[in-house]
């Protein structure tokens, strides 16, 4: 197409559009800072989870932000570079393995749909049978890390390779001090495992599949490792330097999706009214969040609301979608 | 901002999605017929309304499909410009209509969370103690309908004025007989609304608000007055003709977020992952879309799946999206 | 049989049983008149319904009790001749008077399970289809209204005539006033007769059907009234002067049989476990019981402990079957 | 009293029951073979469990029935003498000793309410915050599988005893097999176990309460078995030789109460309607019965109703306690 025809066709509206993006971009750093300075004096109501050693030690007060855009300019403030657990954000990538290697039949054993309710709840898997309304929710990523175990031979190791690769940050890791603190509180798991192996929807030894679901949940990443490592759904499907494709573009819009109506449990529905964007939250405080086509950003602080979500983490990206005025709406 | 920093700062990325979006459009009209095509010769396993005869009687195999973008382009096929019920799409607009004359206060009363069940269940609301989970299901639109008529004197004349003032069409009106006819067979809704003031979420007399709620219902469109009267959201809440602000920005962002997560009843999930767009569904088949600062689009087939949206008006859109690679994901 | 052979096969055991039962009955004054001495010093943690004025005027300290067994001796206390809304009780003589008209072509519209939830539950409701748990929760009772209005031309006539010839108290009658009440407070009652109207297991107009059913919730009674009128179903359906039958034994026992699953909402085991007889409970504070071929027992105190039932009540019949040491366990 | 002060105060009505009953025992066994004859032609809809090979290997048409009355006199037919397995008859033993070793400090850990679910549903459950609805249902009796472990160094070897105390068999005992099969099968047993774990409500490790629970399943007795080992519940807690008290006569009152609301699962409401009598069921196809002061019955036939009870055993009753007339209502 050539550059006249372009201009003809280019509406009004999207110069718009470029304008706005390209002037929130200028000012993100700015923003960032304003935002973080705001909520430092903001009282936050939330509370650390406690139910394993590992999250309750750390410190309420961290807070760190990082940004970064798919033409490869960051953003970031505070404790963006340390690490913390990010817990359930890790079933995104578990679902992203799972999807790429055996495509549109996953959908045979778990949903695409909100729960509506509380997150570990067993109510639902009774009523459906079984089949876990979305793979986000943990009787859904159990079910996603059995279907892995009969792809490959060492699943554990597969997804730690495809997240390297991914990110290309080989330091990426399972935690086995936090593997072994979640195994030891992990009752509501080992029923969530035994009730869907009563339906017929583990295919593997319960304790097996477990083993994997815990790994999965000790995964330490920062802020940047985040805003790295999902990157990819920002993008197309295409990796954080745009030369390989780790999802097709459709499968890439497809995940975003689920995160959008999935990603916060029963709060999708208020962070999509509030924040906008896709998104995955864990219980180590860990939000991320992606603009398709424009960036990926990961914030993490570790007091949460009554839902399970970061209190600050949330409010801190309602209040950076509504300055910027961008969000997927 | 002059131009040359504007060239500097505008990334690559956002050339190739201009220039996807670009190429796309021209291609609207042949996509939407090849689609159309495609369609007519699947077998569509989906089901009239029946339960009032306004519906039972309309023919199952009409099918039409209106896009206006937000620089005024339009690009349609087939019976695009034939009148329907509207049924529960028009519950968009009331909420538009509250959301812009209390604000959020209108979230005391209703909340922004997908169902996870069937469009008339009781059970969600007793648990949530008679607040209904969002402004999309009965419940919901029932408890938007009494806010309504404590802010105006006349309710259902107020929403038709703001109605045909979005869309510039002083024809749309409501339509008596299938007013009637839903109220003849409304038992659930009755159910709901007196369900709701046992827990004080309607003030006003029950057979009162159940009459503007089947007024709302009985309200008659063509694709092209839904793609019409839905553009002010894909245009950031100004109207078609973007001359005025039928809502600020924040407000039009917001309404889509929650047309996203509980526009489909128990299949909001599915369709953000199959198609990928804010939208809202009514069992007269009807759909309408919206693509934020990109266009708005009216979908029209009877037959409707088990859950009770559009089967064929789901199908054309999720090719619609995928044979354009765009959506907001 | 001869008298010899009947004393041959007579057991031991049952001369044990008739002893007790007779030094019981003996004493049956005296434990009462104990246990109402230790009961007016109890503290009583419940709460008297305000939902209507007729009852929230009445004063909570009123406890009434009254015993009348099979050979027609009478033993009472307190308050035991003072009218009182007899509520929800009235329900088992609807029942009564559906089941003696149409048999067990009852079951095909309303349950005869407990319900394990509170007694206004749509919840159960949806999940059975539109039909009720059992008759004594007031979605049956709204069933079983509708049944006898196909059966008769003034099914609220019929029913005051069937209970005048039970008890053989002409004056016995609805309330007008309470009905009323009733009906302007009755929000959910009109939910749930319209739900079930929607499933198409309520035949008549909701308005006509609330109406009787307002009705029959009006019914006044003493602690007196109450024992005489229950004591069919002590007495294997007949009469209290054993000269006619109500029902045939047969239908008798099912109907104790549930009351004694179903007669307390979600209490029923509780019931069960802390007094062992077949009754049923009402918002007013009242609670009839049952002791086939004993006794028939009239309790009112009206505050109501947090499951709607009389909290002194439950606490007066727990003491005295323990006391008397005799159940129908 | 004196025999002249009996005279006067035993009623007519007393005269009455007993003679009743004294027919009707004359009449036992012509009623037990007439019913067992009309019900050898009967279409059985029943299916045989066969989750575990034990219960599915077992013969389709055996069909028992032995009655013992509490003078001593026994009556019986068919596969009486015939061993199987009782299933989950044996929670109503591990709930006499648990409830006679810590009395109503049970009623902290597990409720009396009919559950109204499937008798392996974990909704209930979880609405209940993990009290278990009843001890009769799955999650009950873990719980006092769990109570006793806390009391006993060795819980399943004083149960054992506790059993063949009460009935003076030494030769009742855990089958080994079929404890074993239980396991291999018990995914739901050990999601329930894990998820009570999870709410605190389990205190021991959760394999050692599964064994225990899977070597009470595992019990195997006749008919004969049944209605000797239940004849203390018909006895006013005494044994059945009526020299020892295995309860008092208010425990066995309230066990028995406990067994009339919640000793067929979800059928309990049914049962009662049917039958008349305190009872449990297990998947084996048995059913233990007992009308106190009366008599203990136990009927087996392994084809299950689709509420998981046998079909002939409860036809077997309903027309038992029809013809003899007699039932605790």
């Amino acid at each position: 197409m050539k550059s006249a025809e372009y201009k003809r066709l280019l509406p009004e509206i999207a110069y718009d559009c470029i304008l706005r993006n390209t002037m929130a971009q200028v000012a993100y750093q700015e923003i960032i800072e304003e935002i973080y300075a705001e909520l430092k004096s903001v009282e936050n109501p939330g509370k650390v989870a406690t139910y394993i050693p590992e999250l309750g030690n750390v410190s309420p007060d961290k807070f760190g932000v990082y940004l970064r855009t798919v033409a490869g300019e960051t953003f970031h403030y505070g404790d963006s570079h340390e690490l913390f657990s990010i817990q359930s954000i890790a079933k995104v990538l578990l679902l992203a393995l799972a999807y790429k290697t055996i495509g549109i039949k996953l959908w045979e054993r778990v949903g695409v749909e909100p729960s509506g309710n509380p997150f570990n709840s067993l109510v639902q898997l009774e009523y459906d049978s079984g089949i876990p309304r979305n793979p986000l929710i943990n009787a859904g990523a159990l079910v996603v890390c059995d279907v892995l175990m009969s792809e490959f031979s060492d699943a554990p190791a597969e997804l730690l390779t495809f997240i390297r690769e991914i990110t290309g940050n080989e330091k990426i890791d399972f935690n086995a001090r936090i593997a072994n603190s979640e195994k030891e509180n992990g009752y509501r798991n080992v029923a969530l495992s035994n009730f869907l192996k009563s339906f017929g929807n583990i295919h593997h030894d319960c304790e097996e599949v477990l083993d994997f679901y815990f790994k999965l949940c000790s995964i330490k990443m920062s802020c940047k490792d985040l805003a790295d490592t999902f990157m990819f759904l920002a993008n197309n499907g295409r990796s954080p330097d745009r030369k390989r494709n780790i999802l097709t573009p459709s499968e890439a819009k497809r995940l975003n999706a689920i995160m959008m109506t999935c990603g916060f449990y029963d709060e999708a529905g208020d962070f999509s009214y509030r924040v906008g964007l896709p998104g995955k939250s864990g219980v180590g405080g860990g939000i991320v969040a992606v603009y398709p086509n424009n960036y990926s950003i990961g914030v993490w602080s570790p007091k949460l609301n009554e839902k399970g979500n970061s209190y600050l983490g949330i409010e801190f990206l309602e209040r950076f979608t509504s300055e910027t005025g961008l969000s997927i709406f």
